[in-house]
C-alpha cells in the first residue's frame, strides 16, 4: 500500500478540522483557570488533556498505552510492528495562567494526523505513534522537558526524588505516583524510546514569536533549536550610600554597574549580529534592587538579574559566556563592585534533522504553502535529537506569544500546520 | 556681658560630655528596635525623645514649652527678650530601624550648647532657642521637613489632612492629635517661625557620607544644601516577548532600553562633572522589572525606576531634567518602548549663609580644627532659608552613612561638633 500522497492526506486532515477543534475546546474547559488555562505536569490537569486523547484514539481504534513515565502512547499499527517507528507529539502541560497551544496543539496535530491515516484506510509501513507528554514546562519542577527525559533516560539520577513541584513543594516521584503511576517501575525501567525504535521524531509547535505573523504566514519549518548559556542568579553587590551625601568618587554603585555591563554586553551582541553570526539573542528578563532595601534616595548596593544568550552555534555560546566574565571582571575593578554571576546552565544547540526538514518543507509546498524557515526554541524534540533520533518540527503562526492567557491561534492555521506534518509523516513512514 | 570666647566654650561644652551621652542613651534605650531604633514622627516613640530633652532642659532651669505643632522649644533667656533670637536644633524622628544619630545628634548638640551656656553663667544679649522637631524623614508621611514647614507655614494647604501615615495610615493631623496637641489651634496658628523674630537657624548633623572619613577630620561646615530634580516613579513599557523566539528587530526590551538611558544619563554626569560643575550627584535608587510577571526567559515588557539628580546650582538640576527627556525620547523612538517618567519632584539648592558659614569656621579654628567645607543634603536647615532666615550646619564624621541600624559616631566627634555650633551660637548671639 503506498503512501497517500500529500493532497489526499491534506484533505483528510482538514476533513477532521472539527475533531480538532473539539478536543482543544474540551482541554481548554476541563483546566480553565481565572485566566487561560493552567495543566500543572503530572497533575489531575494535565492528565485530563491526555485522558481527552485517549478516549478519542480509542474511538479512532488506535492502540493506547501509557509508559512508565506516565506519557501517553497512541499508535497507528504498521504492517511491519518491528520496523523502527514515527513517533510524534508534544507535551499536555502548560505554564500556570497560560494558554490552551503552548505544548496541546501539538499532541492533538500527532492525534488529528492519525484520524486523517485511519479515514483514507491507510495502514503504514511501520507504527506511527502520536506521544503527549508531560513537564515540558520548566515552571513547575524548576527543569524542562521531563516527560521526553524520562523516555530517553538523560534524566539525571536521584532527580525524580530531588526535583520538587514549585508550588506544592511534592517531589517529582510523589507527583508521578499521585497520577496513578507505579514509581518502582519507573525506577526499574530502562530508557524506552531510542533511536533502535525510533527512526524520526515530529513535532508541532506554535511559534510563540512574531515571524510567521510578520511574514503573513502560516507555517516554519525551523532549521535548529537554540541552544542557550543562562545566568538564572547573578548579583552585582556594592554598598548602600546616602544619594546626596556620597560624591561619584566613593561610590561602589551596582545600578550603574549593572546598566553598564547590560549595555556594553547588547553592544557586543550586535557586533555578533552584524559580523554574520546567525541566530543570536540576549535577553536580560529580571532586573532589580532589593525592594526590601532600595529607595530612591540611596545608592543601591545590591542588583540582582539574570543574564541569557541563546543561539545556534556553540561558538557563539561559549564566547558570550567569556565576554560576560571578562566585562564583569573589567566594571567590577573600575567601579569596585562585584559581581557574583552564580552558577551556569543552558543547552547546546540542536540541529534538525535534514532529511526530516526537506521532507517538511516538500510536503507544505505541494499543497501550495510557503513555509518559512529559521531557528527556534528549546522544544522536547531536542532530547529526543540528543539521543540520536532524527528530529524536525513544524511552527505554527499565533499571536501574542505564549506562557500567558492571550497566547492565540487560528485553527485554520493550526490546520495548515497538521496538513504539512501529516504529510511529511506519510512521506516518512513510508 | 560680652559673649564667652570660643576657648572657654569649648571647655564648657566638652565639661557636658557625659550629660551629651547619657542623654543618647536614654533616647536609644526608648526607642530601640529589632535592630537600630525607630521613632515615627508624631508618635509615643518620638515624643519620648523630645521629653527627655524637655526634662533635661528644665532641670537646666530653661524655659521649655511646645509649639502649635508638637515641636519642642527650650529657650536661655537673653538680656532682650523682644530681640531676634537665634535658633538652633534638629530633628527627633528617624527613619525606621534607623540609628540614634541622624536628627537627635543636632537635637543634643542644641540642648548640650545652652546647658554650657548655663554652666559659664552667661545671659546672651537675644534668646537662644533649641528646638526638637517632628517629621524630617520622608519615610513617615512621604513628604519631609513637617516640623519646620508647620512653623514656617510653608506646609501646603490640605496636607494636614491629606499625608498619610504610610504604616499605618493615620493623617498627619490625626498622628498629631495622637500626641497631645491642639490641631484646630495649629489650624488657626499663623506661621511663628519667621525672619523678624529669629535671626539665625544653626543645625548640627552627622555628614551620612564619606568625606570625613576620607579626610581624617570630625567636623565640616558645608558650603551649600544640594537641591535636586527627582522622577520617584518613572517607567519604561515595553512588550512581553518569549527571549528565544523573538529576534532582537521584533523585541520591544524595557530592560536593555532603561539600561541605556541610565549609563547615557552617568556619562552625562561625568561630562558634567569633569566640565567643572560643582556637587553633582546622580542616583538611581530603585530599578526593577515586575516580580509578577519577569522570567529568565521573557524579554521584559516593563521596568520601573528611580532618576535623582542632584546639585547646587539650578542650571545643573534644570538641565539634568531636559537631558533626561531628551534621552527618553531619543531611545524610545528607535527601541519602539514608551518611558512613562511619572511627577517630576525635588527642591532648588540651597546656599548657606555667609556670614553664619565664617562664624562656625572661625569657631572651629579657634579650637584647633581644620573644618572642612562642602555641599551637604536636605535638611530642616533648608526651610528656615526658604524663608528668609540665614541659616548654616554643622557636619559630624559618622561611619556606615545614615537611615540603617549601623550609622556610628563617635563622642568625641560630636563633642568637637557642638564645640563648634556652641562657639559659633556665642557669637553671633553676641
Amino acid at each position: 500500500m503506498p503512501s497517500p500522497d500529500p493532497i489526499a492526506v491534506g484533505r483528510a486532515v482538514d476533513a477532521r478540522t472539527d475533531f480538532a477543534a473539539a478536543l482543544f475546546e474540551t482541554a481548554r474547559e476541563a483546566s480553565r483557570d481565572v485566566e487561560g488555562v493552567t495543566r500543572p505536569a503530572w497533575s489531575d490537569l494535565d492528565m485530563a488533556a491526555a485522558r481527552q486523547v485517549e478516549a478519542a484514539a480509542r474511538q479512532l481504534d488506535l492502540e493506547t498505552s501509557w509508559d512508565p513515565a506516565g506519557n501517553l502512547l497512541a499508535t497507528l499499527p504498521g504492517q511491519d510492528r518491528s520496523a523502527r517507528r514515527v513517533l510524534t507529539g508534544s507535551h499536555v502541560d502548560s505554564v500556570p495562567r497560560g494558554g490552551n497551544y503552548d505544548g496541546h496543539a501539538g499532541v492533538l496535530a500527532s492525534l488529528t494526523a492519525l484520524a486523517a491515516f485511519r479515514d483514507l484506510g491507510w495502514t503504514p509501513p511501520c507504527d506511527i505513534t502520536a506521544i503527549a507528554m508531560h513537564g515540558e514546562e520548566s515552571v513547575w519542577f524548576g527543569t524542562a522537558y521531563l516527560g521526553s527525559k524520562l523516555a530517553c533516560g538523560t534524566l539525571p539520577d536521584g532527580d525524580l526524588d530531588r526535583l520538587r513541584r514549585a508550588d506544592t513543594g511534592q517531589t517529582l516521584a510523589e507527583c508521578i505516583a499521585g497520577c496513578g503511576f507505579d514509581v518502582a517501575a519507573l525506577r526499574a525501567a530502562k530508557p524506552w524510546i531510542d533511536a533502535s525504535n525510533t527512526k524520526a521524531f515530529l513535532e508541532l509547535h506554535i511559534e510563540q514569536g512574531p515571524l510567521l505573523i510578520d511574514a503573513d504566514q502560516p507555517v516554519a519549518i525551523p532549521t535548529a533549536i537554540r541552544g542557550n548559556v543562562r545566568f538564572p542568579d547573578a548579583h552585582c553587590l556594592g554598598r548602600y550610600d546616602h544619594s546626596a551625601a556620597c560624591p561619584r568618587a566613593w561610590r561602589q554603585d551596582t545600578a550603574l554597574a549593572t546598566a553598564e555591563l547590560i549595555s556594553r554586553l547588547e553592544a557586543w551582541w550586535i557586533e555578533q549580529e552584524q559580523a554574520g553570526v546567525p541566530d543570536t539573542v540576549f535577553t536580560v528578563g529580571k532586573l532589580f534592587t532589593d525592594a526590601a532595601e532600595h529607595a530612591m534616595t540611596k545608592v543601591p548596593g545590591r542588583m540582582d538579574f539574570t543574564l541569557n544568550f541563546g543561539g545556534t552555534t556553540n561558538d557563539f555560546l561559549e564566547t558570550s559566556a567569556v565576554r560576560i566574565a571578562e566585562l564583569a571582571a573589567e566594571i567590577a575593578a573600575r567601579r569596585d563592585v562585584r559581581f557574583e554571576l552564580g552558577g551556569r546552565v543552558g543547552s547546546r544547540p540542536t540541529p534538525l534533522d535534514p532529511g526530516l526538514r526537506a521532507a517538511l518543507i516538500a510536503a507544505a509546498e505541494a499543497q501550495g504553502m510557503q513555509p518559512q524557515e529559521f531557528a527556534t526554541v528549546g522544544h522536547d524534540t531536542a532530547v529526543f535529537a540528543g539521543v540520536g533520533i532524527p528530529g524536525a518540527m513544524v511552527l505554527v503562526r499565533n499571536t501574542n506569544g505564549s506562557h500567558n492567557p492571550h497566547e492565540a491561534m487560528a485553527i485554520e492555521d493550526f490546520m495548515a500546520g497538521t496538513r504539512t506534518m501529516a504529510a511529511a509523516i506519510a512521506a516518512v513512514a513510508g
